[in-house]
């Protein structure tokens, strides 16, 4: 830990702040939709177009020219937080504005408490030698009063709509917004196309509506279908949902280790993750101070954040697996719930009789929670404590908002072990918890493989749809091969995509450097967009209401040349920029009618708009221009004499 | 053109053989595998690991210890040809040795001509202003005798198994071999899981057999199923197959462009591509001096090389595609064939009637050739040429054993437009130009999209299998969305990856730079390396007997720690070890036990080996280590104190 790091003395002699991301994207605006309720306000991205799009496409046989429409937009999805709204003074020791506090209080189904009421929480509070990398501002811990319930599922299930409720609404409808809108400028045209397709193989179902309602969104969390992540502790959060019938979502780890990496090293890999688009992001710090890590992490996350108790319990037995208690990990679920972790791993489903099954395994077994745990039952010949001792869970659970994310601790770790009897005997195990933890309301999610070749991926969803009674999947890629350690954002992002389609709600992503060591800035960057591909993709395989806004109007500006648009609606506008700019770097050359593939003689694209203008020019359509036949051009040719060949230029 | 590239004096101040890739491979050898046909050498190359697989995995309870069995080794498909055999002497002035002379000419069915029978090929022969960048070391080019067929599909159905089908059978086989080894080694273990997993979803039915015979080869080629590029003016070939019952394989895109790029950074790209396991190359090149690059490309190929013809002959008439006439196109395909052109794309099925269909899209026809086609069908209101005098092109192709890739020009390019009638009117012309050529003999494949979502890829495969008879599907991505320039390698990667599980059987790479710019060297790598991964895990899914023999070997050195092998057995070994040394640069971290993710107490798979090695050490099987119960480990607990909190170390 590099304590002058957060004391201005900075390891690379900048500012802290130098380091964050926060400039907004190119010709991009943050804009923010308001709801009923009081303090909800969603924000969106806007991107400005130089241009409308033509009357040309879609079908637009519209008859006003372009210019006379104006200026247009597009607006998506933003998980970026404050830190892209320059109107917003970003100071990371002073953490986010508690957005959710008001909320929160109003529920009045919670208290203050004087400090931690975790043993180890207030013994680093103690703890003075922690004081310079301590977070200052800390709130006091807030908890539900005595038999108290205050997970969304709880409220949702009592018909109470929440303003996280309304929040997410408005969020996951937006992109909807937009297609109905570009449908509705290029008059019926092929904008909905996507909604209309078919869609063969799905395990889900055609249930997601035209329109998402707060009422929607109730329901899917009452019915377990979809979860909120929304820790009490955690009132900095712009709410988020995970669920089969809403986008898909994507996590990224981050996380320091014994080996490497520092606090602000970690706040600053959280906002650049979230910059590019990461919906969650898991905290899996394993080194040296572990709970002050987390402390400057959640009070500067505007997204859900997840854990692994089990990692820091076993730093507190100095990594002796068989050492762990019961005690010990109760005491770090409540020091990590009041701190305002929004949802717990939780490798509850390890029972001793499946491991003896990981024998028999070309890799055995490869979560980490799930060796831990595995290593303990063996040692003691005792059943699983998470198991023993999770209905105790879910009472915590309940008592701060944690979801679970209930761990695959025997999932497969190579192509060879995928979909054996210890993945899918835990498989069930897990559906049996998730029944438990809905008993207490605890919204509860599946984690999932690991390593699967593409023809096995669909039974994962389905078992997981059938066992665990419709709770959202959270799967880490699937892998699809062994063989490309260095490119496993690759490998894993194609399984991402097909469980994605095939219902999965969140995929975990993996960098490039999985297998191999500790991704950096560019590999947590190139991860998270490996899993938006993936994420969008499935959106669009699933025929979501409006995922494809963005293609389209991108595939616009791409047929019209309008290179900076392309830019400016990409999922990484200075990656493309800089690609373009390396072979025709000029100004001028984003507004060529050609491009640097192909030259100005080559260019299809160009050809297909002659071909259009050429018509527009004689006052017909292309099919009249067919049927009038082009004698003219006919004789232009004979009269350019038809010589054969030239000398070349 | 930089002249003086190819005459030593190179722009970046070396000579040019410094520039090819030529290094053996880390741990690598080329070792070949002889035919019983006379030259019949088949190239592959042997990965040696640091030690052989332990009998622990997979089910492995074998007695003998691990040292016992002596060193092991891995042998994997090798496309790169000679340039990674140190004993063979290296001049791309010189080409590569015509391994395929003997058999041609023993075929005794073809006949050398005194020079080019094109009118250009003869022209730019007689140019003097060319000899510097002309290829030295011409040989004369070879024609069928009059009334005879020299293509391989000619062969097959007279029963005749060449000694290209031969070669095809032993190259194709390695892995299947290598599997069967693998599994004896290990006794019955799961190293075959992937042949016996369940395959739902394939469009093409199970009809890979166990062990491909020279036989099966033959019959594959007879039936139109599978093709084998392979003019007899490309002598240097190293013969490979492509068809939905062998191994997937990946085609790469070179060439230069009006904008940029010289002959022998085209040369030296082509070996880069086939370096990183592109099986075949297309050289789009566009810019001046195209004859004289593809001269200097074949000459030093040991894939097949494709080509688009309609591209030069659009040079020819100065980009003016008003001008093309079928004389210019039929000299061009004439000098081609004579210079060895493998394949040529030729996009006979832009149809006068389709071209309006494509006025309804989003983004139009982005197939160059495709538009190209259809500005000429619509300036003369007269059918595509190459429909109208396509009996004589096969007349061309059967000369010479140039082999159809039948082009897409109307397929799709954006999401928006995918599956729809210009595309699947398109298909269905192709199937009709199909059946037309294998009158001829002449061996065929046909072309794909583009720009599919996934839930409409599965279509694709099936509708081309239906209208084209089961001739191969090559298909460029498909990108499964439009959102992500610069990253265009995964978005097609992705799609790619399906189609090639659901039955395709060759893949165009895409590279970053896709829609952006010009790839370069690193883009190249990227685009085949995700191409592999692609091709890759389809023949995982596709249950392709032997695939999964590499993975098998890295999961099992990853689980044994054996770095040296996992990066060795990796598609891109420096990069692999690059990422490891990053976070864990010292020497003895590669054989350490632990890893930089999670430092010496987390890893998971060191804690399963603990596991397994207390069982071993106690003499019983983890089984009974269960059973024993483990009182010595929890008394253990007991006397260390059980302290709660330790003061963080």
């Amino acid at each position: 830990m590099k304590q002058e790091s957060l004391n201005g003395t900075h390891h690379n002699g900048s500012a802290p702040h130098d380091r964050l991301s926060t400039t907004p994207f190119p010709a991009s605006r943050k804009v923010y939709v308001e709801g009923s309720h009081a303090g909800v306000r969603v924000p969106m991205r806007e991107i400005s177009l130089t241009s409308p799009p033509s009357p040309h496409a879609p079908q637009g046989q519209s008859p006003e020219p372009a210019s006379e429409t104006g200026p247009s937009s597009i607006t998506v999805y933003d998980t970026s937080g404050v830190y892209t709204d320059p109107a917003i003074s970003i100071d990371i020791r002073q953490g986010l504005a508690p957005v959710r506090q008001g909320w929160i209080a109003a529920r009045e189904d919670s208290e203050e408490l004087d400090g931690s009421s975790s043993d180890y929480g207030r013994f680093r509070a103690a703890d003075r030698s922690l004081a310079d990398i301590r977070f200052a501002h800390l709130r006091r811990p807030r908890r539900a009063l005595a038999g108290r319930n205050v997970s969304q599922m709880h409220y949702a299930r009592k018909g109470i709509v929440t303003p996280e409720m309304e929040y997410i609404a408005i969020r996951e409808n937006q992109a909807r917004e937009q297609l109905r809108e570009q449908a509705e400028a290029n008059g019926n045209g092929n904008g909905l196309s996507a909604v209309a397709h078919q869609h063969p193989g799905n395990a889900w179902g055609a249930s997601i509506p035209q329109t998402i309602t707060p009422e929607f969104v109730r329901d899917e969390v009452a019915r377990g279908r979809a979860i909120i992540p929304a820790n009490i502790n955690h009132p900095e959060l712009e709410p988020m949902i995970i669920g089969r019938n809403f986008l898909v979502k994507i996590n990224a780890n981050i996380g320091n280790s014994a080996v490497a990496s520092s606090i602000d090293e970690e706040v600053e890999k959280m906002i650049w993750a979230i910059r590019w688009g990461s919906d969650t992001v898991m905290d899996l710090s394993t080194g040296k101070n572990i709970h002050e890590t987390r402390e400057w992490i959640l009070r500067n996350a505007p997204v859900p954040i997840g854990t692994v108790p089990i990692y820091q319990a076993l730093e507190k037995v100095d990594g002796k697996a068989e050492e762990l208690t019961w005690e010990i990990y109760r005491d770090t679920l409540i020091e990590q719930a009041e701190q305002g972790v929004d949802y717990f791993t939780i490798h509850a489903g390890v029972l001793l009789r499946y491991v003896p099954l990981t024998a028999k395994r070309l890799t055995g077994i490869v979560s980490r929670g799930g060796s831990i745990l595995a290593k303990w039952c063996l040692a003691h010949h005792q059943e699983n404590f998470l198991y023993t001792h999770f209905e105790e869970i879910c009472e915590i659970m309940q008592a701060y908002d944690v979801s679970f994310s209930l761990g695959d601790g025997l999932r497969p770790g190579s192509i060879a072990d995928a979909n054996d009897e210890a993945q899918f005997g835990e498989l069930e195990t897990l559906g049996e918890l998730t029944k438990i933890a809905w008993q207490h309301d605890v919204q509860t999610m599946i984690e999932g493989p690991g390593h699967v070749p593409m023809h096995l991926i669909q039974a994962n969803m389905e078992k997981q749809i059938a066992a665990c009674h419709e709770a959202p999947f959270y799967t880490l890629g699937p892998l699809t091969t062994d063989i490309a350690p260095g490119y496993d954002h690759i490998t894993s992002g194609i399984g991402a995509a097909m469980i994605g389609w095939f219902g999965c709600a969140m995929l975990c992503y993996v960098t490039p450097k999985e297998h191999l060591g500790l991704p950096d800035r560019e590999d947590v960057k190139a991860g998270v967009i490996a899993y938006k591909i993936a994420a969008h993709a499935a959106d669009l395989a699933k025929g979501h209401p409006g995922a494809q806004a963005r293609d389209n109007a991108l595939s616009q500006a791409r047929f019209e040349f309008r290179w900076e648009d392309q830019f400016h609606l990409s999922l990484d506008p200075e990656t493309a920029q800089q690609f373009h700019d390396e072979t025709l770097p000029a100004e001028g050359a984003k507004v060529a009618h050609f491009c640097s593939m192909c030259g100005p003689h080559f260019c299809s694209m160009k050809i297909t708009q002659d071909v259009r203008d050429y018509a527009e020019r004689k006052d017909m359509d292309e099919q009249a221009a067919l049927e009038a036949g082009l004698q003219e051009k006919a004789e232009e040719f004979r009269q350019g004499g038809s010589e054969l060949y030239r000398q070349a230029r």
